[in-house]
């Protein structure tokens, strides 16, 4: 690709290596570090001049400075006259922020699609974003990845007999179906309800799951208390394994330790977010989304059909 | 004023408080925190429907946190139908990254510009600005408040005869020119040169030092190498006594130790930035800036002439 350049930030130095490499090429040149006072400093150390340029960021802990990092970064790029400046986010940050839930709430996942795109963004290529409707918060194009495949194929290699996929909640059904329909299995969702105000929440399972392996599956896992609460209903309900997975990692506060101490006996994720140090566990497993972004990137780049990757048929 | 709001973020609480209290009024309930893991949360406690509100919020460190802040609370009020959203920042962060110096760097100053605009901003009011041709940065209208007189006024007080003050670099000269007029005394000026390349540079002093109480000011004090350095090279051309003085005390790094051991006597700063637990020196003396604000406030609110209160004749 003599007109491509692939940059990364400071959320995933390895990844991006790895999807440079997969692309058989090598990251352009750049430092991101900061002044004394914290400010952000950028020196592109080659020229962009008339590239693709495709920079490597997701929006993850550090929330605030990675978007900054990202932001300026497109400034520069867009000053430095690059043809293109594509963004390629395997976890978008703040999606959660997606509708005013309450009054005087922000929207923030709105908020930072504008910020992109006033920096100078021309293109977004992501990966399972926590709601499919924040494709629409953009004006530019963007591209959807779907993790649950890389997931479906970890676990198809596993051969279990009498899987069934299950949500933690109503709002991942959509999800685990998709995960089922990969695995050839049956679905089942935890059904949490309130019976009365003030009364503690009742954990209700839809779906047989006596005597069967259960996956459960999530995009996002962050304080890991859904799934590990959701791990318990499903042995107490006569479940024999239960395994998880997700896409994004976020794994904040006693995220690790719920899941070391829980009924999961794995945890498998993709390094859409990198683990950090205090992170690790004997019990995640990490999947690369090298070789899915690598060709992501480059049918965007060769002008060609990016969903065909996920026609399931 | 029945039609206006003050609300405060995380960068700059007292000063706020203060700046409500000067306008007889209080700050409006918000609660800005962080999720568990590190996503900004923002609650507004009471309705802003239809009102001129004032979001009281420096660019300071952590400043990519303080500006993420900012943004998303210029989302949420615009969400929720502030009849205008007003900017009281009194220091405006990454002002040193104004231009291209080099080689494909961002502007970052003006990307942070553009972006308070795209978050839904109304009007900026700003003291001190590193360079006054960030107003031009925005295109909303930008009030451009002056610390000088206060920091004069400071000195006055003191009574010394026989002043000069000092500018520590070249980009300094007007403003210490201000001060001057201001303390009716002369102006010297450090003249740094590097006489040949890759030799140390020297420290001339253009203007007659000896025997006078010498008092530096610049706009911001970040690692006090340059402010330190001109004390050295004011005590050795014969002066009496220097004293140092700005705006903004960003006082990163090593800050706090040069000045502790520098023959700086006293450093005289605004509360524009608070000083951090680790910032406190006895060497330091701060000035509120609220009067001053909360006046430029009350005049924007009732469409009064800001910059007739820097009418210095
Ligand atoms: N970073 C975050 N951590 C935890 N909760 C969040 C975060 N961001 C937003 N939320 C809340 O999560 C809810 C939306 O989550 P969901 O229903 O899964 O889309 C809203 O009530 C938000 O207030
Ligand atoms: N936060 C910062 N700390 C130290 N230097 C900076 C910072 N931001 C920008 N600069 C550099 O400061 C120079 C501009 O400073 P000035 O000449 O005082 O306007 C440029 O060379 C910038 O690269």
């Amino acid at each position: 690709f003599p007109t491509l350049k692939v940059l990364s930030l400071n959320s995933n130095p390895e990844l991006a290596e790895d999807i440079a490499d997969h692309m058989g090429t090598t990251l352009s040149k750049c430092t991101v570090t900061s002044f004394s006072d914290g400010e952000i400093k950028i020196s592109i150390d080659e020229s962009v001049r008339g590239y693709d340029v495709y920079v490597v960021q997701s929006t993850s802990a550090p929330i605030n400075t990675h978007i900054m990092e990202l932001l300026i970064m497109i400034d520069a790029l867009k000053r430095a006259s690059a043809r293109t400046i594509n963004i390629v986010m395997p976890y978008y940050g703040y999606a959660r922020q997606d509708r005013k839930a309450r009054s005087r709430e922000p929207i923030t996942s709105k908020l930072v699609a504008d910020l992109l795109e006033t920096a100078g963004a021309d293109r977004v290529i992501t990966l399972d974003l926590h709601a499919p409707q924040i494709q629409g918060f953009f004006n530019m194009p963007i591209d959807h990845l779907q993790g649950v495949p890389i997931l479906a194929n970890y676990f198809e290699k596993k051969d279990f007999d009498d899987i069934i996929v299950v949500s933690p909640d109503h709002g991942g059904v959509t999800r685990a179906r998709m995960m089922a329909d990969y695995l050839k299995a049956p679905i089942g969702i935890i059904d949490k309800r309130r019976p009365r105000p003030n009364v503690a929440e009742v954990m209700n399972i839809v779906g047989d799951i006596e005597g069967k392996t259960a996956i459960l599956i999530d995009d996002i896992i962050d304080t890991a208390g859904t799934i590990t609460l959701a791990a318990d209903a499903l042995v107490e309900n006569g479940a024999n394994a239960v395994y998880a997975c997700c896409t994004h990692p976020v794994l904040s506060g006693p995220a690790i330790e719920r899941i070391d101490d829980s009924k999961i006996k794995e945890l498998v994720v993709t390094n859409s977010i990198p683990l950090s140090e205090s992170q690790q566990s004997e019990k995640i497993t990490e999947l690369s989304v090298a070789p899915l972004i690598a060709e992501a990137v480059t049918r965007v780049h060769e002008l060609k059909s990016v969903s065909t990757l996920f026609d399931n048929t």
